[in-house]
Parts: structure tokens; sequence; C-alpha cells
């Protein structure tokens, strides 16, 4: 180890232009160190950074950021970049409460151009960046880096589909790794794969002769602009058309991710060309460090390690995972009614498909990172027969809206949404709390929600959203469950699911002073709250209200009897089921003081479950507080 | 003319099998007739009807429908296969308030699989049937048609992505008319183009053996499925490969589709491959109608016409339409701002942006059927310091609810959102009516939302929204505007667009028994209602709301002191601004009788928008009726 490192001295993006090739490789090494030793600690997304190392680097050699744009698709490849940003020195914040985000983030760095965090949505910013400058008549450089998976995603394909035809200047480094969290689904991933095996740089780069007869339509493109030839020929295109050259794109033949150099002389051409390219890099997840390399899926996004082993720290669980429960559930489900399907979007380890696509490959279905499309498939499987059950994140699904709408519930089809990473999901931040589900599912007329307070109550939920029909959602926490299951592997389940009486709720406690409305997991903390209030001698019922939609009337009824109706909800309060629960009593005419607790109207920062809930004043401690000083005032 | 056409003894598409081409071409110049007809009277999509006329008849000839599945997309070219399903005796109601829908609809006939509206989302949809097809064993043929236009939309192509890896049968039939509504844009469209340059059908079957010699992909497949050397040869791949078949899909030459005996030559040998098969027919919109042909884009949607002339009867106006009002504001705001741009997604003279792109081309952007690339993009204009407004049907905004959070209002940037349609839309029905956007954009944290109640208030509202920065959305309806301005064509704006007050309501009328708090266009319904209660005795306030968000709590405190408040929206109640009153009263513990109007929980029909306004009970007479039971029942 170096006394000294480079990476110490790097103030700004700047310093890196002064270095040699040999000294940016070994400032790659020290930033993986880095990387590696930090997320050991705080968990984070560690394949795809150290996979991204070189590229990163090589792209803030040549540019002259912030004025030149880096818009990163998703961004959780953009570790390195935060490192040579002047962020080294909070670098051991990551992604922890009040530290530094896991993604790119506009309100941290000048550096970061966006939010990054759903996919497929950089080329579009880009773009849009690109013809903003274009419009000022400025002339900075706008790079994105998008990775293979994102570019199955049908944003992705509308902002190629524009570019394209464009003659914006405008570099898009495909960053291809050859999987998505799980693995790549999809045409696009093989074509993609039939490029990478055609021919790389490094075999054509011998033979000029062979490559000018070959000339590609972005050889030829690069003459007529006038470049060295040599240059040009370093920038070699395929020989055969790529799927990005028929729409109109200019691409470089698949180069090797992880040679500084070669990345160097590449994207400097492409920087100087007058025309939109897309720069072919291939690189491997988790590079530089075994662990990682050998199984990226697990070093994907991981909780804290052990730098040694690789071995994951695990907290001792008391309960298992409402998404394995799910999982669970779903599959003894579909044992028992083969008409049962399930369909995600590159998220089958995460929604606790694995088990399910292991037991039924033929009725799984992981379309990839396309939501949209998800839920119109599954539009057509209902309309076929089957009983799709779509498993997909809350924020995700905030991609499919419209889709919901028109495909599913216009038609009121038999269509079951799992709605998992429902409510605060923790470290990863804004761009991926699930807050505002229950507002997009409950305004859809024809459709019915579940938000099952524990793991029993889910797997309850899964059973009725099938067995009732017609378009069900439920919604579900990230994590651990509320441990009312024996954490037992072989034996997760309730012995038998019952279906739930639609639009009711069920009482969890009595009490006369003032009734807690809450929904899903917040019933544990409204419990919770009612111990404390007991103790201050307020009296409180707490009702878990099960569906969203319909609601429980006469539970609302009843709770207007006392002195305060609480609701409490995991998600955003504007729109939210609070409001309907006002809707309500004021549609009836019961009239009663009311508190809603649940998100005010601002974006949910980063940290542990626990301190959100805490700070968003949905913790028991919170809740009990509202409601005494509430009381107080009336 | 024939004493007895064959149209009337067709009662469902089996009759057509037994048909020759030349009964079909007669049929199809029947149909023609038909729909010319009676969209003359009832207005509709006549010219892209009248393109796929031989298309629907020719697939409907070789197929056992219901049993075998069309699927179409967007669907407003599905009036010939309306006509042979039954419905001819009904066919004078299309689009009108009981009548037939203007779009393929399952309520109305077992022989419609989707509703269909929104364009792109048919592969998905049929690749669900298909899959559900082969899940339940099941044998029958499952086709989706689909125009050119909507392949630019991204849920498509992550359709497309899917289908070209699998292995499931089934035809797409693309409809390439070569414009979408206004005109195509996009790499795709060149593409296409190139594709019908290069080569035609016509052109190639008299040429067996260069054909061969060329043998593209598809033609090998075919050989290798075994089938017949002439069939094969008649459905030739092009001899360079397509995006379709770099995507792995099938892919016929393009193949005129007038030419009846042809089509089921083609799509009969797609139908019997076994694997998802791209049959690319060409058509000219308007086929076999002087005037729609000469001028398809007046012929797309249109009112009543005349016959003869395919002049559009035109209904006396009293008022000049929001979407014009707005573009003229628009235009007139960009000549004081050159940071000011525009962006639709193929809905340029929908949303009155035709003006605009014509003084500033450099600064127009139309995306094509695209609208999460369309807020990607505006968000990227944004950040690059240009002022975007986003121009978009409040319907089709659902499809970028995501982009809207993360790309546009998470960064807090300088867009505005100027959603047009936006409540009921009239003829188009379910599908079209943009009843939830004011649920999506008040759930949004850093949104600010403007609903004008006229078009002085419009142009106001299109001022406010630029001058006060960060995202605001303004929503304005379809059709006339209430006729405050002359509607004199040269100088349609008031003389000075003001800056309204952030959260500040005004009011129209003042009255101490009811207050009525209105949003967008009623408040023009609540003074009327509020003179039918003044016959009643009832002194009612009628407030102009203006801003959705944030709400003017000073208007609800006062409006609280009334007997009554009411609200009035036109949108979903279900997570509406109505909703957002209450909770303001409840916040704030202003306690008062309330009465929520708007649009209930269900989808809304067609009809005119006076009547499914006076449907819904949000017409004058309807919201005095409300209040006036309100009040007795307190």
């Amino acid at each position: 180890m170096p006394e000294k490192r480079i990476l110490d001295a790097i103030t700004s993006p700047a310093d890196l232009s002064v270095l040699t090739d040999e000294d940016l490789a070994i400032l790659a090494q020290e930033i993986r160190d880095e990387i590696v030793s930090t997320t050991s600690r705080t968990g984070g997304h560690v394949a795809s950074s150290l996979g991204a190392v070189e590229l990163i680097l090589a792209a803030h050699s040549l540019l002259s950021c912030p004025r030149d744009r880096i818009v990163f698709d998703v961004g959780h490849q953009a570790y390195a970049h935060k490192l040579v940003t002047g962020r080294l020195k909070d670098f051991s914040t990551l992604r922890t409460y009040g530290g530094l985000s896991g993604f790119p983030k506009p309100d941290e760095s000048v550096y970061d151009q966006h939010p990054s965090g759903h996919a497929s949505d950089s080329l579009s910013v880009a773009y849009g960046l690109a013809k903003a400058r274009d419009l000022a008549g400025r002339n900075e450089k706008v790079v994105a880096i998008i990775g293979d998976a994102a570019l199955s995603g049908g944003m992705a394909f509308e902002a190629l589909n524009q570019i394209g035809q464009s003659k914006t200047p405008m570099v898009i480094v495909l960053n291809d790794n050859e999987m998505s969290i799980s693995h790549n689904v999809g045409a696009m991933v093989k074509h993609l794969g039939a490029l990478r095996a055609s021919q790389s740089y490094r075999q054509t780069r011998d033979n000029m002769q062979e490559i000018m007869e070959a000339s590609g339509p972005f050889a030829k493109a690069l003459l007529n602009l006038g470049r060295n030839m040599k240059d040009s020929v370093k920038f070699m295109a395929l020989p055969h058309a790529t799927i990005f050259e028929q729409l109109g794109i200019l691409c470089t033949a698949p180069i090797d991710g992880h040679d500084i150099g070669l990345l160097r002389e590449v994207l400097s051409v492409a920087l100087a060309t007058r025309a939109p390219v897309l720069v072919h890099v291939v690189t491997r997840k988790g590079e530089g460090y075994g662990p990682a390399v050998r199984d990226p899926e697990t070093f994907h996004g991981i909780a804290p390690f052990d730098v040694m082993t690789g071995q994951v720290r695990k907290k001792p669980e008391a309960a298992p995972s409402y998404t394995s429960v799910f999982g669970g559930a779903l599959v003894r489900e579909a044992r028992a009614d083969s008409r049962i399907v399930a369909i995600t979007a590159a998220m089958t380890g995460g929604t606790g498909l694995a088990p399910f696509s292991r037991e039924f490959p033929q009725r799984f279905f992981d379309e990839g990172i396309a939501e949209e499309h998800v839920v119109g498939m599954a539009s057509g499987l209902a309309k076929g027969g089957r009983k799709p059950v779509a498993a997909v994140y809350s924020t995700f699904l905030q991609r499919a809206v419209d889709q919901m709408i028109v495909d599913c519930c216009l038609p009121n089809l038999d269509v079951v949404f799992a709605i998992d990473r429902a409510g605060v999901v923790g470290e990863d931040g804004p761009t991926h709390h699930g807050v505002f589900d229950m507002v997009y599912c409950r305004m859809i007329p024809n459709m019915r929600m579940l938000a099952p307070s524990d793991e029993a109550e889910l797997v309850h939920a899964v059973h009725t959203a099938l067995a009732i029909g017609g378009p069900v959602a439920v919604r579900y926490p990230r994590g651990s469950a509320e441990g009312v299951l024996v954490p037992d592997e072989a034996n997760l389940l309730p012995k038998e699911a019952q279906v739930l009486p639609v639009g009711k709720a069920r009482v969890l406690r009595e009490g006369s002073d003032v009734a807690v409305l809450a929904f899903g997991r917040m019933a544990y903390q409204a419990l919770a709250a009612a111990d404390l209030l007991a103790d201050a001698g307020i009296d409180a019922r707490v009702v878990d209200m099960r569906w969203v939609k319909p609601l429980d009337e006469e539970a609302i009824k009843a709770a207007a009897e006392t002195r305060l109706v609480v609701t409490v909800e995991e998600g955003a309060l504007v729109g939210g089921v609070g409001e309907g629960v006002l809707a309500v009593m004021a549609r009836r005419g019961w009239a009663a003081p009311t508190l809603t607790l649940g998100i005010r109207d601002a974006f949910v920062g980063q940290g542990t479950p626990e301190l959100l809930l805490r700070d968003l004043g949905l913790d028991a401690e919170g809740i009990a507080k509202s409601i005494a000083e509430r009381l107080e005032s009336e």
C-alpha cells in the first residue's frame, strides 16, 4: 500500500486530467479498496460500482465537470464518481441517515445532474440537457451512462428513437455487464450478447485492412467527419448493423471496460464527434474484488459484510421478511390453483418469487425492467383465463399507473398487484420509498386494496386477493415482518389461509377515548402507542383496517363515537387513505375530531426505517405524542 | 349500388370465410360507404378506419373469432371490425351517449378483447393472451394490430423485447400508414420508411431466384418449417435485417394493405407459423374516400361532416377552445422569454402547439407517442436552463406519473405541465376522460397545480406557472371555453397576463348560507347553480379556488363559517381535491357540514360533455339539487 494514496490528492475531477493511464489504474485500485472497505460497513451497491470504476475515471479525466454533465442511469454504479468529486471524506457516511446518498443527488453535489434511482430515464434527461445546451449556444459535453438491463425499459427506447434522428452531440456509454440485478431477459440482451461474441475491439485492432473493408456505417461517418484514420479505426463499428445503428445512432464495437487507456482513447473520439454516439463498454460486475466477481447477484445490493470472506454480517432476525412470506404464500396458492401465474420486472429475488420460479418455471415470467409491459401482459393473461400476480416494488409500479387503470381496472380483470417495498424502505432513500401506492391505487375504479398488518395477515391477504377476483392490490413493507409467525423456514405460513371479508376491519384492542384506525404494519405501532397512552390515562382503541379500499364504514362510524378519530398510514397523506376516512365521515355526517397521521407532503430522506419512521412521527412514541397533544387541544 | 348489400348478410365474422376475394373487395367498399355515411353524422376516426378495412376483413376471414383473438392498438381503426361482428344495426349510434363505443370495448362485444384507447399496449396484452393460451393447452390464434406511430411508445418496445425471445406463436400486424395523428417522428419511422422504399412484395414477387439468393432469416425459418416453397417466397423477409429481426421477430416485406387476396395469402402463412411473426402492411389513411385521402390529418378524428365535400359541419361557437387559448398564450410568453420551450407527445395540433411550432421551430419538440420520454426530457431541459412546457392530455400523462415524481418534482425543477383534456372529454369515452390528474398531481411533493375556471384565467395560469418556477401543473378542459374573451382570432388574449398569487382563491359571488368552492370550469356551473339556489331562497357564495395545490386555507375557513361547505371538481372524488379540502378542515379543526361533488368512483361513459356532466350531477341543476338536498338533511 502506498504511503499516500493518489485518491487523497483528488479534490475535484480536474485533478484527473494530469494523471497518466498508469496513475489512473493505480487510482482505480485505491477506489476499489475504498468502496469495499466502506460498503463492508454500510452495505451498498458493491458489484456494479466496482465494475464502473475505470469507466468513470476515464470519463472524468476527459470531461470538465460540472460544466460538462454526466447523467447516471439508476446511479448505483456511481460510487467512484462520488469519490473523485470531493466526497471522499464523507464517504464513510454512505447510505446512512444524514449521510451521503447511495445514488447521485443534485442536492448533495453540483457534480450530480439528476436524482438517479429509477432505471431507463438517463437518456431522456441527457437528451434534454443536450438540447438545452444547443438552444443556449453552449458547447458542454453531455454523457449518459446506462447499463444493459436498463435498455429493456421502454423509456430508454423512446429516447433512443428520438436521439437516433437527432444530430445533437451526446455520448451514451452502454455499461454492458451482462446482467441486471438477477439476470437479464429479452431480445435486446441477446442482441448485445451477439455483439460481444462477434468481435471485440482488441481482436479487430490488429487488422486494419479487414476492418476497413468491413467498414460499418459508423466508421464511414467518422471518416466523413475528417478525423484521423488511426483514430477512426480504433473507434470501429461492427461490420454488421447494430440495433442502435438501425435507429440512427453511431455505435462502437464492444471495448474492454477495465482498460483505462483504451477507454480514454475511444471516449475522446466519441466526445469529439458532432453526433450522438453509443460507446459499448463491457465490464465485469465486482471487478477487482473476488467475492463480488464470484457472486455479483449477492453483491448487487448488499448488507454490511466481512471484507476477507465476503460473508454478509447477518443481523439476528426474529421474523422472516414480508417478501419471503409472500413468496411462500404464493407458492402454496399456486399448488392449489394451476391458473395462478406470477410476473415481475427484473425483481425475481427482490419480490420473493425465486421459489415460485423454480417450482413453476412455465408459470413464471420475469419480463425485465419493463413495468408497463408487465401490467399490460397481466391484462392479457387474465383475459386469457389465468390468474396473474404482478409483483413489483411500490416505487417502480409508479411506472405503470396508466396500465393499471386502462388495461386492468377498466376491463375489471382478475389481476393481483403484489406491491412490495410499500412504505419507507430505508437506505435507498427518496427515489425508492413506496409512499404513493395507496393514492394511485385507491383513485382507480374497480380496484380493491389490502394493507396487511403482519405476515400472517399478508398470507390471508394474498389468498383473499386471489379468491375475490377483479383487480386487487396488496401492499406490504420491505424487511422483517412483525414476528407473529415462528421463523421456521420449513413452515412459515399459517395453517389455513383465510378469505378476509371485503372491507371489514378487525379490532386489535378495545378502547373508548380515542380510536386509532391503522393501515398495514402501522397497526403494531398503534398498539404500542396505545400502551403509552394507557400510561397517560388515555384509553385507545386500535383497529387494523385491513382494507385501504373499500373502507370499513362501520369501524369508522364506531370510531367517530369516541373523542378522536386517528388514522395512521405509512404513505403520503395527500390523497391518502386518511383523507378517504375523512371523506366517509363527511359523507355520512359522522362528526368527530380527527387526526390523520402519515407521510407529510415532502420527499423522505434515507436512513434505517426505524429512524425514518421516528422522524415522520410514525413510531409508537410519535403516534402517542400526536394523539395526546391533539386531545389536549380539543 | 347493389340491391342487397353483402354487408347486410354478415351476422358474424364466420360469414366471411365463405366469401371470395372478389366478394370481400365488394364488401370492403360497402363498409367504407357505411363508415363515411355514419361518421358524417356522428364524427369519428374516419381516416384510420378506412385504411384498415381490407386488413380487418382479411384477418376475420381467416380467424375464428371470438375463439381466436384480435387485440387492436388504440382501436380507432376498428370500425370495420365492429361492422362484421354483429354491430351493423347499432352502428349509427357510434360514439353517442348510450351507443356504440368508438373503440373496441369488451363490455360491448365478445369480439372485443380489450378496452383499446391508449397507444402501444396491444403487444403486451396479446403476448399475455398468447402465454395464457399456451399454459391452458389451447391453440387459438392471437393477433395484435398496431399502427406505426404506436411503435414509438416504450411499452410496445418492452413487449417486442420479450416477444422476440419467445417462441410463442402470435401475429403482429404492423399497420403502417406512414403517419400518426399529425406526423410521425423518430428513428423507428425512418427505419420503416427505409423498409418501404427498399423493396415491396409486389416488386419481389416476380423474381423468385433473386429472392432466394437474398434469403433473409425469415425465409430460412419458413423453409425450416417445411412449408411449401411457393408460400414461403410470397412471405419473404427483406434481404437486409430489420429492427424486428434483430429483436428476434420474424418479419415480412411490406405488403399492400389494400390487396385483400395478398393480405389473406400472407396472413394465412403467418398464422400457421409456430413463432411470433410481424406482418408489415402498408395502408393509406382514408383509402377509398377522396377527402380523407387528401387530408388524413383532418379526417383522423373529425366532427360531423358533409359527405360530398368533406367539409366539417361547424357548430357556431361563441368561444374559442381552451386548447387554442393555451397555444396563443404560450406563443406570447415565448416571445417574451427565450428560455421557454414546448414539448409534446404526438399531440401538436391537439394541444394547440401548432402556432408555437411554426414560430419557434427550434424550441419545439414533438417526441412522438412517448410520454415517459417527454417528461424525462423536460427534466433535462429544465436542468439545462430552459423553461420547458410539456403539453399532454390528462389521460395520456398517466403514462408518466413516475417521471413527474422522480425526474421533475424530486429535483424541484422548473417544468410546466400543460394538462389538456382535463375532465370529461366527450365521445371518446372512458379511456380518454381526464379524471385522475388532480389526484396524481396533488400527491407529489413540490408540485403546485392550477385549475383555471375560464380562458382568461388560463392565460393568467400559464403566465403564473412560468413565473413562479418549480414544477407546476395547469389543467384545463377539452372544447370551447366559457366565452369571457371575445373570439377574435387576432387577439384572443387578455391585455396583460397576471401572476396569480399562489394558493389564493377569488370570490365570484358573495353568499352566506353555503359556500361553494369550485375548481376549474365548475366555477361557472356553480355560479349558475347559485342562481337556481337563490330562487329557492338559498344564498350561496361561489369561490373560484384557482389552485388545486396549495389550497387557499382562508377561503376554506370562511366557507366553514357558513351552513355548508361544498366542493365541486371535474375529477375523481377518491383522492381528489375535495378530500384535500376536508383534510384542511380536519387539520385546522374547522367543523362544518360538507358536500364534495365530483366524479364518483366509477369509469365514465361516452357522450357529449354536457350529457355526461348532467349524469354526473355536475351541471348547474345537479349541483343546486345536491346542495338543496344536503341542506334539508342537516
